[in-house]
């Protein structure tokens, strides 16, 4: 079976095209009956691929002279679409010389693009922007929104709740996950509106393929009695980043710890197995590559900083769904399912 | 010097009496300068004070039967201010037979007593909900608003600023605290309409006796570069679970690993005091205490799950508050700097 290629904005993130490029030959490497597309500066990108031939074997280099930058206003960068590393990897997506786009560059940009260009979904108001959080349960947890949208309404929030369930199926194999909202209590009357409002129409929709169990604070997140946690953009990026930084502070009080006598310094030489079992468990490496769901395709975020382990996992997440058809089953989801009961039932979005 | 008593509601939190006595006696302890008042029911009280004849030698029992549950409504426990542990402690405040309340008891419940009993200063529309978290810098950083109010809009937040300041003014004796609102980026167009018209008033506002250093994602909050972070109560409450969350899986995950082989197990146990100090920094019993801001009064609840040692930290925190004049330096700060422009320039509030 041939299955579709995966375009990769070879000139985004902090360290551009060596990373990318690196990162995904080790993707390659694991999944060898992939394609790629590698889209950007032709001589850079040519250069790079002189140490991965088994990537350059897969692939086909799109030309291109300009980037979207880092801080770039979404609007400003949404009129270079045609001729960026980042349009022609979401265009690519769009008319079909690929099935997936991956990029590490500018995330409102990126949005704004793919939002452009492939279009949401027939019963998706908005997409949202969705990444795998570990927990201390057997599977990683489906989190959405991350940051797309920083207002949502309870339509928003339920089309959130079908769409993570499809990629949760995907994750866990359950017929049915386990969704909940993420609020700051687990009582009926807490949060805002829209919550409360979200959470009376799972209750009524049962024909879901989900199972609704209700809020959850952001302590209970990884405990893994949960598979989706729903929330607004706004709540869902200052969870994920407190849940990084929390991570990343505790790995560097460790390290002074350890370094603090020479007795811990003997300790922490003889538990090394165990710390770096942490330290695989902490590294966001390890969980890079959010999706962003609802759109007429699958476009992947890899992180900023992510090291050419974290593009590689980020490609991986990418294969996966395209390999699962996500697209499909959100799809097949919300039309088996009555989106349009979901619609009517909502208010209007923005 | 005869320094005011601090009023313990002895009968709220998951174990009541027996934790939330020990607790006062470890804290009496460390500052025995200070009296107790201790609310609730007076035999059992007593049983407890059997252990601890140094806090009993400094205590007045004010008895009582009635006990505001755990789950029990806002609107339900006010009707039982006057008859309930909790609403006594506030109202030992209110008449000035105490300086101080600490509760383990309902959050919820406690804002509201609090609020009706104390009333906000003025200058302050809406009372915030603070408290301290480590940071891997010289101070803790001080946090606000946890969870008091949902949706807050520009004039709250730059009221809760100004509060902050005061708090870290004592915790780290800085003149101008530095200040920053939490948002999902760091540039000036990110975030709600209330964070952007909030961040132009601190900027304009520059005879506060803060820094404003502008907006700060949630992953940035324990890197030691700022003193005071400023949020609206919904997202105050996702970041602060979201970090107590993270430490307690880090730490389970910590507990795995190091029990997963012979190895492990002794590389421990020669490490434990790195794995001790590791520990201190992230048992939230450390970090217990947390300030209603902007009351004629200091209330402090103490997380209803705190063992004895963090009961103490929560009394601790209310006396350095008491000894450090909390109430009237805020007061102050209102008064000098204009917190009359401040409202004018704002929006209504709810």
């Amino acid at each position: 079976m041939s299955l579709p290629r995966i375009a990769i904005d070879a000139m985004g993130g902090d360290e551009g095209v060596r990373v990318m490029i690196e990162g995904a030959a080790l993707a390659r490497r694991r999944h060898d009956r992939f394609k790629f597309l590698l889209v950007g500066d032709e001589v850079r990108i040519k250069a790079a691929l002189e140490n991965h031939p088994n990537l350059r074997a897969a692939s086909e280099i799109l030309h291109c002279d300009d980037v979207v930058s880092g801080d770039e206003k979404p609007t400003q960068a949404l009129r270079r679409a045609k001729t960026t590393s980042m349009g022609l990897a979401i265009n690519a997506v769009k008319t079909g010389a690929a099935g997936a786009a991956v990029s590490a560059g500018n995330t409102g940009a990126l949005m704004a693009m793919a939002k452009l260009a492939l279009r949401t979904m027939p019963g998706i108001d908005r997409p949202a922007l969705s990444a795998l959080m570990p927990t201390l349960g057997e599977n990683d947890v489906v989190m959405l929104d991350l940051g797309a949208n920083t207002d949502c309404d309870a339509r928003n929030l339920v089309q959130f709740s079908i769409m993570g369930a499809a990629y949760s199926r995907i994750i866990t194999g359950r017929d049915h996950p386990r969704v909940r909202l993420l609020n700051i209590g687990s009582e009926e009357t807490k949060g805002t509106e829209a919550l409360r409002e979200a959470a009376a129409q799972l209750n009524a929709h049962s024909e879901l393929s989900l199972k609704f169990d209700g809020f959850i604070e952001a302590d209970k997140i990884n405990r893994g009695d949960v598979d989706v946690v729903v929330t607004d953009g706004f709540s869902g990026n200052i969870a994920l980043k407190a849940i990084e930084g929390t991570a990343r502070f505790v790995a560097d009080l460790l390290r002074r710890s350890f370094a603090s006598s020479l007795r811990s310094k003997v300790g922490f030489l003889i538990s090394r197995p165990a710390t770096e079992l942490l330290k695989h468990h902490l590294d966001p490496n390890n969980h890079n590559g959010a999706v962003f769901l609802g759109l007429n395709g699958i476009v992947v975020k890899s992180h900023g900083s992510a090291s050419a382990l974290g593009v590689a996992n980020a490609v991986a997440v990418t294969a996966r769904l395209l390999e699962e058809k996500l697209t499909e089953r959100i799809q097949a989801e919300l039309e088996h399912f009555g989106a349009e009961s979901i619609r009517r039932g909502g208010k209007a979005a923005g």
